[in-house]
């Protein structure tokens, strides 16, 4: 009857939890590292409007039993780690610059680590890492991650004269995985990023040799994203309260709600004061508990408040969108939308999506696949279970019964500086209803107008047949009739060319028939 | 260009990310709780063979915004937790009796803590706490949880005389939720618990003075799991080499083998030298890092060990099984099937699967409804990604078209000392390959037997109209048969009952027509 009681790490936790960041074997966990490794890498170039330039090597040192051994190298041109922070951001769990209310890709401030530490259970080998921020010093460390302290371990520290003031990170450890299973998926993976990254340089190396190379064709990049305060939707009576703790306590309480919340500003902590019946020069160190469960439940259910500034977000935008797109896949006919900004529990976010059709888009006729982003993070696994692919599925057996002779690709993007998340490996998104409701208009407006274009191309091919038919006969009618009326036959030739242009279907008539 | 970088406790992280563990709304959130601490409650009886009597009281305190505050209570009659561990076992996360090799409802040892920690978010209460492992003195603790450095901030203590040496276990605390909505889910949760535990008493009493009692039906109880050594195939190189610097320098290899795992004897242990091409006379203390990665890739892929023991799991069994079904649903027809054990990773699982058919199973003809369990977890939720769907739709879309008149309930049960959930919520378990095709089999058993029960009910329906239209002619054929005979018209009498005792159909001619 004697249980064990045992306290974990949070390293440890992670370590025994593994799958749960999607680590689950080996080829998933090769994917799951380059893609976490990259986006830490995406983050520190995009986060401080830098164009990306993102090397990756991977190279296969030796044949394992369940997998095999490689060696993983990625280089970024980002913002470099600072010295001090560099063993603790990479060789320590849950030790991040993601706490921060921002629009990124790494939200958990977990995956980098949990890549490296992955390579260390597999491997036993240690991790080395070079950064600079771009000063006079770039730093290597070679080091280990003790899994039961969470601490790292330091094999080695160089220091390097930089002359060139070269800034960035370089990362480079071996872990165990399965390239040939994992391979479609990190192609597939960089290419989609690419796809609505067209300012982003991004090569990779594959073990067998190939080049995978999507150049920039833009130098263009969206504003990056703000760090902004909390609003006041989005906390509990915990946060408030620790909120309260970090002001000085001769703090006047409408002072505090200014200073402490996102779009607070005198007018609406005033009516807000009124709202809550609190008086506004109370003191914050005046405050009892029930006051602050008081003003708790006022700030949750005052509803007009201002919504929070999507100006923070930083969304793809509808051109670059566009011309990622039109980069990765050459539709021949493209179309996207950027929802207006909304938000769900406080947290600000953007709906984009897109739909194209034909051209280089894989797959065939009636085939509709579905490409999902999450702060610019391309999502493959999990579909079933993200809140697009409901929609998708529900427009479908709707009213929205797209038949196409060529396939679609229709693309969903959410930009936020929360995005809900179901699990730590980041695959699919929950379906919050203020996020299902945008992305329902944004796919209803691009079907509607989808249809629009296949209406008129349909049209367009009907009408050709028709005049073909009609230039057919047309000669036979003026001369009938021309004979019946005993005159001249009509000049028809400029006729059927105003017809035809009229239709647009000069070229048209020309070609199919 | 200055990102912030910040150490966050395994506390902080979870209450930041605490959707992740299922609470993300107050309805859910409401459920999640009480699931929870459910689950801790059955294990603290269940794991030391003790018939559970769990008591739940859940009232409305007052109306909030976005939810209503509730008072929960919960009580059980288990092993109670030891004075030195109440405090951290439920105010501090990854604290926890469930770090062990071992089938268990808890897995992460974060749920409960989770619980009490979303109650003071959502309400700023103290938890109260009341626990006795019944010897001479029950504890009541009446504590907080500090968020950042996640231990337990003691608000009141004291200590009463165990007279009646009482034991087990009382958590009182306060919590936002939305019972409206939660009510379906936790009373099906509790429906579906009580369905596979006869063996348990169950009651729950709604904020609406609704008294939900499942009874007991039995004292029976499966076999308590048991704790276990890792398994050869289940460890990775870290583990390896901390397991090695458990033991003495002056260990044997052999030695170790046959101390440190699961299932490793001398003769095994010999062979597995052999295969390794290691002496088994080495001193642990003599291993170099090559040596120790030899002797790791050597475990991974000897395929000699025996299989782990699933004699340390505690599955339903098809006895306690039958009954529960048969008690919360009362079918018209059931069967259960227990694979054989099987594992994964080195993880011993087995599968138990049930079939019922008619009775109180909701729906209707053609409706086949799945209920999951993961060691004895009902899984509410998430059902699309769960590995037991994807099974049983494919199994729905191939052979088995199994067409019936009133709905069928299918029931899938995983034991194993490591369930593959996919998320920290535990609502999905993955697609590992070996659960699939276990789940497979079991049911594809359930519906060939199921298929041969529809026909033969089918067939006796059928043979009763032949029969009954046979007796209508039978008697005109005898009559003119005898009078061309010129003799006196057999009695048939006996004959025809001989038939329809031969048919069984004795009970069913006289009822159907």
């Amino acid at each position: 009857m004697l249980e064990e009681y045992k306290r974990l790490s949070p390293s440890e936790f992670f370590y025994r939890n593994r799958e749960l960041a999607g680590f689950s074997n080996p080829s998933r966990s090769l994917y799951t590292s380059i893609r976490e490794l990259f986006e830490n890498s995406m983050d520190a170039c995009e986060l401080n409007g830098i164009n990306p330039e993102i090397v990756i090597f991977l190279r296969r040192i030796k044949k394992g039993e369940k997998g095999e051994i490689y060696k993983l190298y990625i280089q970024d041109n980002g913002s470099g780690i600072p010295k001090k922070h560099i063993l603790n951001a990479l060789g320590s769990v849950l030790y991040s610059s993601k706490y921060v209310i921002r629009q990124s890709r790494g939200t958990f401030g977990l995956g980098g680590t949990m890549a490296l530490l992955y390579g260390q259970i597999t491997t036993g080998k240690p991790v080395k890492v070079i950064s600079s921020t771009g000063n006079s010093q770039i730093h290597q460390y070679v080091f280990k991650i003790d899994i039961r302290s969470n601490n790292p371990i330091i094999y080695g520290y160089k220091t390097i004269r930089n002359n060139r003031r070269w800034r960035g990170t370089i990362i480079e450890f071996y872990l165990e995985g399965n390239y040939s299973i994992a391979s479609r998926y990190i192609i597939n993976y960089l290419k989609l990023t690419a796809a609505i990254t067209p300012y982003a340089d991004i090569l990779f190396v594959d073990p067998n040799g190939n080049l995978f190379y999507f150049p920039r064709t833009t130098k263009k990049m969206p504003k990056p994203p703000k760090i902004i305060k909390p609003h006041p939707h989005g906390i509990d009576l915990e946060f408030l309260k620790h909120l309260i703790s970090r002001y000085p306590r001769h703090t006047t309480l409408k002072e505090f709600l200014m200073k402490a919340f996102h779009r607070v500003g005198t007018s609406t902590a005033d009516r807000f004061l009124a709202y809550a019946k609190m008086r506004g020069n109370l003191r914050l160190g005046e405050l009892t508990d029930e006051m602050i469960e008081k003003i708790y439940h006022a700030l949750r259910s005052y509803d007009k408040f201002i919504a929070p500034n999507s100006e923070v977000l930083s969304p793809i935008t509808e051109e670059l969108f566009m011309e990622g797109i039109i980069k990765e896949f050459r539709p021949e006919y493209v179309d996207v939308v950027t929802r207006p900004p909304s938000s769900y529990s406080g947290h600000p976010f953007i709906i984009e999506a897109g739909l194209a059709y034909g051209g280089e888009i894989p797959g065939q006729g009636g085939d509709i696949l579905l490409f999902r982003y999450a702060n610019k993070i391309p999502l493959l696994f999990d579909e079933g279970s993200d809140v697009s692919y409901k929609v998708l599925e529900r427009l479908k057996q709707g009213s929205y019964k797209i038949q196409s002779d060529k396939p679609i690709a229709i693309f969903v993007h959410i930009a936020s500086t929360k995005v809900p998340f179901k699990s730590v490996g980041k695959e699919a998104v929950a379906d919050v209803p203020e996020v299902e409701k945008e992305i329902e208009l944004a796919l209803k407006h691009l079907f509607r107008r989808f249809l629009k274009y296949r209406k008129r191309i349909i049209r367009k091919r009907e009408m050709a047949k028709r005049i073909k038919i009609y230039e057919k006969y047309i000669h036979l009618i003026n001369r009938f009739s021309s004979e019946l009326a005993e005159k001249e036959p009509a000049d028809l030739s400029k006729l059927l060319e105003k017809v035809k242009l009229r239709y647009g279907l000069k070229k048209e008539v020309e070609e199919t028939i």
